[in-house]
């Protein structure tokens, strides 16, 4: 085969046969198609699409890329989650160990923050001495354990897409719903999923503006999991206003732990409960979703869904006083309030530039190489609906640099549009794929 | 400026503003630009089109990428040719010796052949000792003392094309008529050409298969031409058969020099008629066509244009002997005919396949580095409409290879379609772009 076949194939609107598209794919993982080429073949496919079984084929490629997991030495059945990335979104560390307190043993490899949404490694590292460093025997061993892993990738997943996104990155492809597709799942494909829950993001947070765009991603990814032969269900969840109230990785880790503790914000209980819902419906503990919300809200109420997170939190190493005494965690040397600037009702939130605001903090990373700083974040109980008064406290910024809070005031003002008309509440979920 | 996104503006089917071209441009020209963003930028423009400014801008930037030469110190008024390229094409040799003779001196830089189209330095090669390697001062003197030169590129011209087509060779983006015409432009702008004519060939040998898109390439160029300044016609001219009859370097030369001596193939001669015509028009040496065209028969039939060729090979070095006794050309070892397989009219013919058949002979290159037999090659007097009886002679192969001959017999015989009903002759031309 020659790759400028290939892409002349692909240019033109063609489809790549399932041999062509393993070929380029082994080229991409040794290196053998040189960047120039694959960066032509993947403008050629944002540009022309792929069909379904384009990309499934894509995806299973990439998927055999590197290693592949089997956890069911381990687990009888193995169930991941996957969210699409947003602003305040510290889910996992919520619903994993309410859905491991339901008799269901969860092993997750994540991923860390780049841009505005936070990753959930960055999150747990707040914690000293956490570490998301296992080997596969342990990774299994604590799986076996304690029915709850949270690490980072212990098994070399699907290089291919390691490389083709970054390319993507600096080639203008990154926005591409097949290629999106194709890198969620050829992971989750490579870590031995038998299924998997997607949260989709839909709106201002979201790399998804729209919950047409939204609907089709999730799409596309559900039937990739089908035709791999992986139950696969898609939620498509609101962020058009960050999830919680917390934003920075300490923050953000101690509002998981209140809300395991049954006292976390609303709108986030919301969003846990019908994540992990999912899950145990695909993992057939429960029949019905209300069934698995009673099973998942006793865990809760139960105290074992804390206990599964600090048994993990200790395996993997972190200080269990810091999680028993939350006000242990790192804490930001500057705490101000961010006062409404009116009268009104909050409109519309500006949720990337909320996320960005704290990546400005140093909550987040500008490049791969930047160190976090875990203490530093908001707090914005503000909810888009909600009545204020001028005055009124909306946000708390937490900052280790008196400029950048000030900036982040700015920031955060900037980003809330206000009304004199009462405005209606946002719905949690636009609807569910499967 | 981020060429990422330029990138995306591209993708979407959005305008580059001419800062964006030139940055690009010198991007590409300084090595900043990496490879693999430029390929994506080339397939973006491939797939979404550029506007006419665009590709202007694209053209002047790409010849402001190196040397660019004013040949005023040298001549009144520079007029230049180009032709995209054709099976048997040895226009060139014929048209600028013609033109000088008639008072207009033309000092044209050409190139090599890649592919089944021949280059007319390879051709000029055949003649002992000529060469096409003259500094600029040495191409100067020449055209002030003879009026006529045929050089390679002595100056560093248009060196960003050179770099973005070997891009595109090897991403699948050749085939772009922006990318086309900006390439060729930029070259000609570069060289100093006050004006150019064009002779962009349509058919079953040619890059443009039709003559819609052979049009659309020659207006695009025209505009071009226009935009900057100079005077630009395009002849849409013939090529689903061989020009001439000769095929293969040394054979060619012989050819052109039997046309210059007024007893070449007709529609050979009435395709160096209207290319010479339309250069004596634009450098304001006729007033009318049929003025030219007497002019150019003149200086034929005057033995001025021979006179002028032979002084050309002279001044370059090369071994005039050979020029006035063409039997001192080199000469293939075997020289075998090709006879009719049957009564009938030719039809039509594979024109790329008869070009790939003289390549195969040696006569051309299948990579670049590869080395000419100037002696090989075909004689095929045939041409569409013909009627001709079983086994009759319609071409001679000239070969140092017996195996080559055979298969060079067998890839001729392949590319003719054959008629039991009379079939219409080809045109010579399919109009005018102005």
């Amino acid at each position: 085969m020659r790759m400028v076949d290939l892409i002349a194939t692909k240019r033109d609107g063609g489809k790549l046969s399932s041999e062509e598209i393993q070929w380029f794919v082994t080229g991409v993982t040794e290196a053998t198609v040189p960047d120039y080429q694959a960066a032509a073949l993947l403008m050629a496919i944002y540009i022309r699409g792929m069909s379904r079984r384009e990309i499934v084929d894509l995806t299973l490629s990439m998927a055999r890329s590197g290693d592949q997991l089997d956890l069911h030495d381990t687990v009888p059945f193995a169930i991941d989650k996957h969210s699409s990335g947003g602003v305040g979104d510290k889910t996992t560390l919520v619903v994993q160990p309410l859905v491991a307190a339901c008799g269901v043993p969860v092993g997750k490899m994540s991923g860390r923050g780049l841009g505005s949404s936070g990753g959930t490694l960055d999150k747990m590292e707040s914690i000293r001495g956490w570490s998301c460093h296992l080997e596969l025997p342990a990774f299994k061993q604590q799986l076996r354990d304690i029915g709850l892993v949270l690490a980072g990738q212990t098994a070399h997943l699907a290089p291919a897409d390691g490389k083709l996104y970054a390319l993507r990155d600096v080639t203008g492809t990154v926005a591409s719903m097949p290629l999106i597709a194709a890198s969620i799942m050829s992971k989750k494909l490579a870590a031995g999923a038998d299924a998997i829950v997607l949260d989709v993001k839909v709106g201002s947070g979201a790399f998804m503006p729209t919950v047409t765009a939204a609907r089709e991603l999730a799409e596309i990814m559900v039937n990739i999991g089908h035709d791999a032969g992986r139950k696969t269900v898609a939620l498509l969840s609101d962020m058009n206003q960050p999830l919680g109230q917390a934003i920075g990785n300490a923050l953000e880790v101690k509002e998981a732990m209140t809300t395991l503790q049954g006292d976390g914000p609303a709108d986030f209980w919301a969003h846990c409960l019908e994540v992990a819902g999912q899950m145990l419906l695909l993992a057939q503990k429960a029949a019905t979703m209300e069934q698995a919300k009673a099973l998942i809200t006793k865990a809760r109420d139960s105290g074992r869904a804390w206990d599964k997170f600090r048994q993990m939190v200790m395996a993997q190493g972190g200080d269990v006083s810091q999680v028993d005494n939350p006000d242990h965690l790192p804490q930001a040397s500057h705490v101000e309030t961010v006062n409404a600037p009116r009268d009104g009702y909050a409109a519309a939130m500006d949720t990337n530039a909320i996320g960005w605001s704290a990546v400005h903090l140093g909550a987040g990373r500008l490049v791969k190489t930047d160190i976090l700083d875990h203490a530093v974040g908001l707090i914005l109980p503000l909810k888009v609906g909600d009545k204020v008064k001028d005055g009124q406290i909306i946000a708390t910024i937490h900052a280790n640099d008196p400029d950048k809070l000030a900036q982040a005031r700015q920031d955060i003002l900037k980003a809330i549009t206000w009304s004199d008309e009462p405005v209606a509440r946002l719905p949690h979920f636009y609807g569910t794929v499967t």
